[in-house]
């Protein structure tokens, strides 16, 4: 099943997200045969997940189908296949029922969310890496509106009401926001026996401010944005229990709960598994989440032909501590591969990898954003601005994605959500377990 | 829990689809209480489901939150619930813990897909009138190419690259033109395999042409229309069996087998579930689909605070046949139930109903639709603008839905399928499915 017909250089990626379509992009136009290998069919653009969670896109609109990116490369063949295992030794991929052959390879299969060891919290508060995920989370929001809706009880309405975002990263401050801003303009009208303006939305970070990857005084501007739009910012807050009807928290030795039906996981995350598969083979270091070490251009140790780049990376050659596990940083790390591996096909030197922060940006709800570029710090509707244009500039890389802005802006000067559907195969289980709910409470209320 | 403070008119409307939101639109400024039941949380236009079947459309873009639709409606409560009976008696819905009495009771349930008799078909020719239905659809259709790219036994790929429609009405004409679209034009470039314009549309229709209940002449276009597109029409074409290899169909004594894994139903629907209630309750009857035989004003013998609307009534008076089960018809059935509703409270007369033909319309891949509008006919690029216009026109008046026909726009002049995404909870037993299909084909090839 191995290519042998001639010699051109095998070049491997196994993840279609950020790091590894960049990589495949910017290898498009090189002398070497190119595989990508992705479970999935299309590259997810993971920062605007949050929107699809809240009903303010749809999963088309922020997906790609990786066929499409990649049509126009002649060198590139994507694969659609989940990786087994990685042999070292022999230089291949293996799949479940063929192995691909590589000369070189780059790992870019990313980082899954993760419970710091409670796994059974994922249940009651499921995390946001995949649409699939995007979906639980749209259908447990607004089931929680239509619960509230019914029920008579006030406490148990006003735990429907009420909504905990776990992890202050930049993931839960948008939710957050979008949560907030859902609950006070967007919803507004649409109910009769409920006030959406009265919903509580609570942001739980551990440590003691939110953002904690962005400059000190951004936390302090993105708190502010939350707290009008009403989410309640609690920090230095350590979760210690979840179930299906509260949230325990810590705050130093203070113990509290919150009555809350909707919880949502934006905190952990740790690499896939892939770090382990390599840590296994080749004795490359992991830490202790699991992201593999890399040397200085990105390869592992003692493989200068195995790359891991993006979130299943650990690089700490420049600041000391690991870079970021967000979108920019894979794509340069991508891009340096690609460039990396044609410079050596030239036998042409390649300086160590580098990143270049262009600043950071988290948007808040409508008209609001905090922005961080280089010296300056923007906030508001300039800060979304800027996020706007950001955006647009990566998406229309793809496909018709700037279809998607125009949702978006038209979303934002209408404040509608037109994707706030409840959708999933168990519809019916679902509208069975919301008139459970409302019977169980009709009965003891 | 019934509200008796005041003696306003009290109307509920089973379904929100086409005939019931009609209906609601038109009561809202009348001087009554309104509840609008409804299982799912969204309004959905249906003859729109097959684009997203195919990747064209996002389920967000043909949805629209049924409270967002109807908020500014003061009158109206919107009531997610399925319901179980209707108590004709003392004039009651019953759901599952809560009854809704009503004055006047608007019957909107409209069909479901049925498999004469043959239900275990469901499993292998799955139907299309859901958001989860056409999930299902666009999931097997992209699945099948991806399983075909990676088969190397030819008449394995041949048997996945092959599309059998059962039902030649507009669903399945569309349906087929956008499978002949995508394998023609959309896909040409995506794998490296295979060669998507091998792709066999087979279209089965059991009546001698498709389209049967469009003027003659339009049949002929649809049918030159889909062949350009590389459909094979087969008319006269019974289904016998489907299983998941292929199926078989009789044209007149000679059976035929198709080896096809993708099998999509087109074809039969029958009346919900209500009809059923209806009949059992107040004894109206019902005809062989369930469709409950309406009066000339579209009550029910015996039960003039019912109204049968939609999908779900036989109105035989203007024809002698019933009229066909699509969006005008509802429509206009829902404006003439209001409009005698409001007629009735100011005791005033009302004509019976009348169903104004405007034309019909399919929609047969890019650049070609087939048209009748009273006396004319179109077909080509200008059939397409009446029914771009005629959308357009519908469409607006939900939410931001102005945008899904720039998003159609878009995917007609660039050819494009944004949404073609295989999705799922159930997507690692997916990829599972289509792992373990090719290796028991490489095992037995």
């Amino acid at each position: 099943m191995t290519d042998k017909n001639n010699n051109q250089h095998r070049v491997v990626i196994i993840g279609g997200g950020f790091g590894g379509l960049y990589a495949a992009k910017e290898l498009g136009n090189a002398n070497i045969k190119l595989t990508l290998i992705d479970r999935r069919n299309f590259h997810l653009f993971q920062p605007l997940l949050y929107q699809v969670a809240t009903g303010g896109l749809s999963p088309g609109d922020i997906a790609s189908p990786l066929r499409a990116v990649l049509n126009k490369q002649k060198n590139t063949k994507v694969y659609k296949s989940e990786v087994i295992d990685i042999d070292t030794k022999s230089k291949e991929v293996v799949l479940r029922y063929r192995t691909i052959p590589y000369d070189t390879l780059i790992v870019a299969s990313g980082s899954i969310h993760h419970y710091f060891g409670n796994e059974d919290w994922a249940v009651y508060a499921p995390g946001l890496k995949t649409i699939e995920d995007a979906l639980e989370f749209r259908k447990r929001i607004f089931f929680a509106f239509e619960c509230a809706e019914k029920i008579k009880d006030i406490s148990e309405q006003k735990s429907w009401m009420t909504f905990v975002v776990i992890g202050g990263g930049p993931t839960g401050v948008e939710l957050a926001g979008a949560l907030g801003e859902l609950a006070n303009t967007t919803l507004t009208k649409d109910f009769r026996n409920i006030d959406t303006t009265k919903t509580k939305v609570i942001l739980l970070e551990a440590t003691d401010r939110i953002l904690p990857t962005y400059p000190e005084k951004l936390s302090y501007d993105a708190q502010q944005s939350l707290e009008k739009l009403g989410v309640t910012v609690q920090t230095n807050s350590f979760v210690t229990k979840i179930n299906e009807n509260f949230v325990t928290f810590k705050t130093g030795d203070l113990s509290q709960n919150i009555n809350a039906k909707t919880v949502l996981w934006a905190a952990g995350v740790r690499a896939s598994r892939m770090g382990r598969v390599l840590n296994k083979r080749t004795k490359v270091e992991i830490d202790n989440i699991g992201r593999v070490i890399v040397e200085k251009d990105l390869t592992i140790k003692n493989h200068p032909e195995i790359f891991v780049i993006g979130d299943l990376a650990n690089f700490s050659h420049q600041t000391g501590r690991p870079l970021p596990g967000v979108a920019p940083v894979a794509m340069q790390q991508g891009k340096y591969a690609a460039m990396l591996i044609k410079n050596r096909i030239k036998s042409k030197e390649s300086k160590s990898f580098i990143y270049r922060d262009k600043g950071s940006l988290a948007v808040i709800g409508r008209n609001s954003a905090v922005a961080s570029i280089g010296r300056f710090r923007f906030t508001g509707f300039f800060a979304w601005l800027i996020w706007l244009f950001i955006h647009i500039r990566y998406l229309i890389e793809y496909d018709n994605k700037v279809l998607v802005l125009t949702q978006w802006a038209w979303n934002y000067f209408t404040r509608k959500r037109g994707a706030r559907l409840i959708t999933g195969t168990d519809y019916l289980e679902i509208l069975k377990k919301e008139e459970d709910e409302i019977n169980s409470n009709l009965k003891s209320g």
